[in-house]
């Protein structure tokens, strides 16, 4: 099983409105076969330690079954079009991939 | 769902031996009861990206219920066991939670 982590930090000057269409655009990307499981989340509650980064804004985790099929996520439509769309959303993109 | 995923970074100086003991570690975390999946990795030989972190060594994805569930998986024994005995092995620990 392969973990594609994806953080987002979004520019502070987006509207209410474009987050939320951020967020649905996020979801999106649940749609695409290649990917197994899509989660999609913000920081969560948890106790604030030096170690954990909690100032990004959207988290997205998404399992595939392999390298290739990470491959295959990348290029797929829906991924390409959320990209297109929302490239201009974002001030830092954070991705650890692992398997 | 919370995701709280934990990227380590080893001593470069660790042997083959060492390595492979902290990797023994992590996956005691398995055994947690208030973990629901806890998966082990390594950088993933997907295509290098300016936005792709690889420079780990060790990639940690526990799934807890809640909040509370991740509080209780940190105060864990065998949690609390593993960072006592390997918290000498890493120069750096980055985590992120989200749900």
């Amino acid at each position: 099983m392969l973990f594609h982590t994806v953080y987002f930090w979004l520019k502070p000057e987006l509207t209410v409105a474009q987050r939320a269409d951020f967020r649905r655009g996020v979801e999106t990307l649940m749609k695409i076969k290649s990917a197994m499981k899509v989660a999609v989340g913000v920081p969560a509650a948890t106790t604030r330690r030096p170690v954990v980064d909690a100032s990004y804004d959207v988290a997205l985790i998404v399992q595939c079954k392999d390298v290739a099929a990470e491959a295959a996520y990348q290029v797929d439509p829906i991924h390409l079009a959320f990209v297109e769309k929302f490239k201009t959303f974002w001030t830092r993109v954070q991705i650890y991939d692992s398997e």
